[in-house]
């Protein structure tokens, strides 16, 4: 499934590097293989002998980054980057990280992947302390903790900020002399160190990043784990020891990139089995497998090899982005479906056929695919998604806080057959997925976070509490 | 394989479309689907009521046409559109089309997909007589055919000066009352017309865009023929009866997307099948089976059904456009790669690994793409090319007009081996690209040209003949 | 009076060198100073060592050449330029000069100056045999003629097209051999030729593009005139030996700057004595004069000068060009020819007022400034024109064509007068215009055009006669 | 003299109003003509119904607002704007205002021109007190101030603030509910308050925008006074009573419109008078007074009426603006010079010209332009400059902190005649300078600041005091 067609929207990546002589270089290289964790907007900041510099815009990496001259005046052996998600509403550059904070006393560049459940309540008690805010973000206000803390150095003042601000957070700092990575105390979101041929250590979103910069994995950030990196290396420490991993289903299900690891285990070869046991719990008979490029083709795969039924391409992506302007007519519109995605008549005309996809978040796409294939004149389609059905929000750093848009909270999974024109329809079962992905940690869900499929969240919701409860 | 790290351009695509109400926008939509045949400029030339307007500019399609606006002041309801390939060099817009010629007489708009063989003397011949060219492009000779020519309707014009153009060609022409296709003798170069529910004609460079803009499939255009579509339908004519199927077999082996029908055969079942004789004819003891993105998917796929060895994603291609500068260093080089083409360790470390890809020019993107399965852990890598070895410039479309650059032109099989650092290399035969394609034209190879594989020109090459014998 | 808020446009300006190392630098700092002829597009064409090249976009000249590369990328000792003017509609780059044309025996680049008036003849007789023109402009016409003749060399093949066409025209191309200036059997547009320190040759529509590029003014180029500079230096040849002197009066008038010469006559200092004339032939009692900035401040300062009267700054003319989107209400639209002229209160308030403007067209603007000048406080506005009713159009370079949008061609003085709510109203007699220029050619006026005033063409009106008749 | 050759820059321009419903609409045109105070960026701040939006970005007004687009999205009944003045360096958005804060309690936005002495203590000390800024800006200041007061208002929380902020300054703020205007008690800046016909209160840095936008002067801004316009009308109030009027004396010479009053007194009239003194102070025998385009026009008109010595055009400013490129030679970088102004040789050639300019900073651009005048022929060029010798740098708003670019500073007059090869050179005196003026307020030098002149500084230099002490 493409980003354009839907609203599961990852909130950002991150990218850093410390002790290579072409830092932003080797940012601008990591963050490209991060680009699908956003589009709206990218930047760099980097470290020259102590000084920061940043260059940050909306648009596609290679579009904030058009002109070379832009990436040669990052100079230094430092630097960390980010990718921001792609929203419907007028973006501003004022949201785009990293943010670049200079001081009289030092500067600090500061990235985060995440969502905080605090934030509204931590922003309005700063902010009646006389701070200042310049941007929507909850970004900036592990900074402003930062800076009212009365701790003696920057590292225990951040370890004190990082105690205040709660939820899922995966943050990246580059200061004069040490960059620096923390991750939440249930280790939502993927956060991952390596190291170059040179000595040079990365921080990576996902471990794709470190192949792309020629890394060698080192180890995952552990929940609650500030990694300190600087001239003499890198050191672990922990801000606290009240922590359980829950990593995020999700970036195994559809968000990371399946030549990413995650916690040693990885993503195409997780998806491939949730294929495959998907294909045990609910075989149908057809004449061919076919997945909806690109998240759900190793999934396909793992059906079609379980299964012994044939793989074939039945769905074609257009892999250039289509500009889809406002249609004045229906018919224009139904064709600005098919510049994205088409079905081939040639493979499926006359068949059976088992549509593989990921998920379902509102059904509209699904149905939509489920009509191309039979506009194009497959004789059956059933559907099989290769996770539980999607019920509830996720306040951790993933784009859906409402029920309302959740098809399958709101519909049996018959319902939703029938919304779709499917002629089957089943989803992976919640031990299926657990089982496919195989985490070991001594943890609910053996370490997976499941809140999307079973409200089970690891954590009080703050800010979130009532609102979510009233949506029940 | 991606269009970004080889030299095989496809010279172009067309697309039109004669009686909708919003021609332009269905010309949009169309030209989309045929993006991956060109994308050094684009433009379209609408037809408002016998009054012809263009626009045309450098860039992808979604650039070309940056604001609805663009579009929306094409009105009209026929239209005909081009995407250009890409070529390295200082592109001008001069060169991209439709070219929009007006005369005190009217107005005529033109498309070309293909290469004439004897431009360069007609068009010395022409500017002898006191022509003036305005673009380096061959396709502005026919315009100056038709004008000189005394022929007494604008058809026989046509036909007449189409007698003298030599090579492989498919015209799209839009004049104030007609829309009209022609090809050469050899049928080259794909071309079909397809019909829309309300009635309206289309015609494109491939089937993918009839499915795009929601149209029947009709019938593919024929050798020599010449298809005039006005508001009383359309007819067929032949502009010369010497004609001899020679489709291009590089459109099925690799430019083609795989939804498209060519001459009635799916091009990604084409490519399954060539996977499957190749499985048959070049087997060997490995773990798995990855193929090189996104080309080579549908050979790689038919490569592991036929063996029985698991199809697995080894490689990884980043769906976003890499905007690759000089880099100042090896390291940094080679991060530039990556940025295109990953392997996954976590799927091929310690395996080994059957490599399937659809062809080689120079050999320098299999080396490269073999050693990152290498360093990313592979103990083999056998690489399986589902074509045969390419040999021969070709002069009738695509963008190879020295042997220089063919590896195989210059090395043994053994060689090719060693040069990408393979384990072991075989490529399909001649007979097997034949039978997996299947044309069943009275016509040798079945109706396929193989002069890149054997030298076996359909045509004589008129202005390249000498250079092309002195390269032997 | 400002280009902005009027219908009175040149039709371009041109500049070459020859013989400077760099050429299209030196090209760019003339074309820049003659850019108030132009503001639609600019160009340049480089010769480099025999082999052309060119840049030309819409916009201006600081616009086409925003990234030094441009220019830098135009090497060569030799280059030629263009200025084109500005027209409401929608431009095509098509029209941009100068017009670079490749020939398999060579190249030129044209750039032209001026308006035929037999170019939709020429053009029609030219596309009947089989020509193909790729712009609008009649500019092309020019090198058609030159390609179909069958002199023996191409200076001669130029001069038997230069006797073809008809009307105004300054044209400037550029060979691999030599630089050739040529001008109308009446000289109706400027052009001068120069020389630089290091010897290198210089043409220009105007002689303030001499003194930017160093140059030393050596003569004007005459009526019939083809200059011809190459390695070897210059020479001097005519085309035809029936000229005429017809010098356009309208570049004193409005349209040259005013620090440059034609036909040895400075531009400010006719402008001041057209001020002196209208002064002596129209005076008034008044607290002060005020010139409509930035063309008419010479003929106000002469007025001053002549009446005794002081000469007042009473409007300011805003130097930051503006954006004048379409206004949702009257008040605002106001604004909007506010952001452009203020009358300045302190200094008018209360006081009776001289506004001197260079010329009235179709008398909005005109009306607009009185109104100004009321609303800041002035308690008499006395309009003093200082040159002759304009009566009639133009066709030889000017773009207006028709009577109709002329206020004086339908209206007398009085009726005037009271349109643009004047206290009184007076033009410089005809007799006073040709006094004030001072030419003293064996022709007709002195030598000045002055049809715009009487109607006394010096040529034929060729393609336009009926519809001239018509209008009458 | 124009702004693109010497670095006399003014720190920005405001402009604000409240009550009109296209507010962002008449902010667009006030700031137009406030333009020539600031070119490096502009925006504008819209309160629509008590939501504020705002867009600013570095370039000219017409470009930041490119598209109509931008400025129709800025709906609502109030805007402030702002333009910033233009720097060499790299500017940085985040430096061009309105600012647009956005707090838990409400928004605010706010525009600045001038300086702050104590802008580096007052920041270091609320970055210790943990505030974080955004901007190089001294802007945000107050905003910081304002947040951290105590009182019970905003408007005492504001005028607590001013207090604490010392030098020079016009603030515009904009809140949900009111618009508010504040001076320093020096009144170095100007500020007017005007009203429309349809009752909207108008704040603008110069009376030319309140013309602009068809309002009517009520009063000049005090010093020590907040004006706060809401929907109930205006009132005035002060914040300090220890006041006194150093109106910026440079405003008169050089950086105010000429269309403009201030404390009542028109522009260009005080210039026109600044040139009579001249006249009588320092009278020279020559043929012509030419005045350097365009800010010493009106001191030249002065100076030639008061002479009897005629006026003439000697000198020509391009109105376009020209990108000079770093020109590889001496020659090209001469002709850059001349891009912008030409000598008129024409008219100065054989003459005695009496140059007259506004003042002198560097030396530089005199030197080049008595040398274009020598160059085009004049016999002798005496340089009269309006305003007495820069000597001393400038704390409160324009941007020349430090004594060694003067070159008044460091040579005698006679020195800086041979450093600029004239034949002879004046300056108007300090008692003609504030006679011509002709304030009239019970203060030093009737009201106005000297300090360039005199070095006698009206207030404390603060955190200047150390390095300028050490200037001297």
């Amino acid at each position: 499934m493409s980003y354009e067609v839907r609203s599961l929207n990852e909130e950002c990546g991150v990218f850093g590097v410390w002790g290579h002589p072409d830092a932003s270089r080797v940012t601008y290289f990591g963050l490209h293989s991060l680009q699908h964790r956003g589009q709206e907007g990218a930047g760099i900041v980097a470290n020259d002998q102590g000084k920061l510099n940043g260059h940050r815009d909306l648009g596609l990496l290679s579009e904030v980054f058009k002109e070379d001259s832009l990436l040669a005046a990052l100079k230094g052996q430092a630097a960390i980057g980010h990718v921001r998600y792609a929203t419907a509403g007028n973006g501003s550059v004022d949201n785009i990280q990293p943010f670049l904070f200079k001081f009289y006393d030092g500067a600090v560049g500061l990235a985060h992947n995440g969502n905080l459940t605090n934030a509204k309540s931590l922003r309005t008690s700063l902010e009646k302390d006389g701070a200042i805010f310049h941007s929507n973000s909850d970004t900036e206000i592990l900074m402003h903790l930062i800076r009212k803390s009365k701790q003696p150095t920057f590292i225990e003042r951040l370890k004190e900020s990082l105690c205040q601000v709660k939820g899922g957070f995966a943050y990246l700092l580059l200061t004069e002399t040490a960059m620096i990575a923390a991750l939440d105390p249930n280790a939502f979101r993927p956060l991952a160190l390596g190291q170059m041929k040179n000595g040079a250590y990365v921080i990576a979103s996902e471990t794709c990043a470190l192949e792309v910069s020629g890394a060698t994995f080192i180890r995952d950030v552990g929940p609650g784990e500030v990694i300190i990196i600087d001239d003499s290396g890198y050191r672990v420490e922990k801000y606290t020891e009240d922590t359980q991993y829950a990593i995020c289903s999700m970036e195994f299900i559809y968000f990371a990139r399946p030549d990413s690891n995650i916690a040693g285990v990885n993503v195409h070869t997780a998806r491939k089995k949730m294929g495959k046991l998907l294909a045990e719990e609910s075989p149908v008979e057809a004449d061919m497998v076919v997945g909806v490029p690109n998240s759900s083709l190793s999934a396909a795969s793992g059906y079609a090899e379980a299964s012994g039924i044939p793989y074939e391409m039945g769905l074609v992506k257009n892999q250039y982005i289509a500009r889809t302007f406002i249609q004045p007519t229906q018919e224009l519109r139904e064709q600005g479906v098919r510049m994205k995605l088409s079905a081939v008549r040639g493979v499926v005309e006359g068949k059976r056929v088992i549509m593989v996809d990921d998920s379902i978040v509102r059904g509209t796409t699904s149905k939509r695919i489920v009509q191309l294939l039979k506009e194009a004149g497959a004789k059956e389609v059933h559907v099989r998604i290769a996770s539980p059905p999607l019920k509830y929000p996720c306040f951790y750093g993933i784009d859906i806080q409402t029920r309302k848009e959740l098809v399958a909270a709101n519909h049996s999974i018959e319902e939703i057959r029938e919304l779709i024109t499917a002629d089957s329809l089943s989803f992976l079962s919640e031990q299926g997925l657990i089982d496919a992905i195989g985490l070991n940690y001594d943890a609910p869900y053996s370490g997976l976070c499941m809140a999307y499929f079973n409200g089970d969240f690891p954590t009080p919701l703050y800010d979130y509490e009532s609102t979510y409860l009233a949506s029940l």
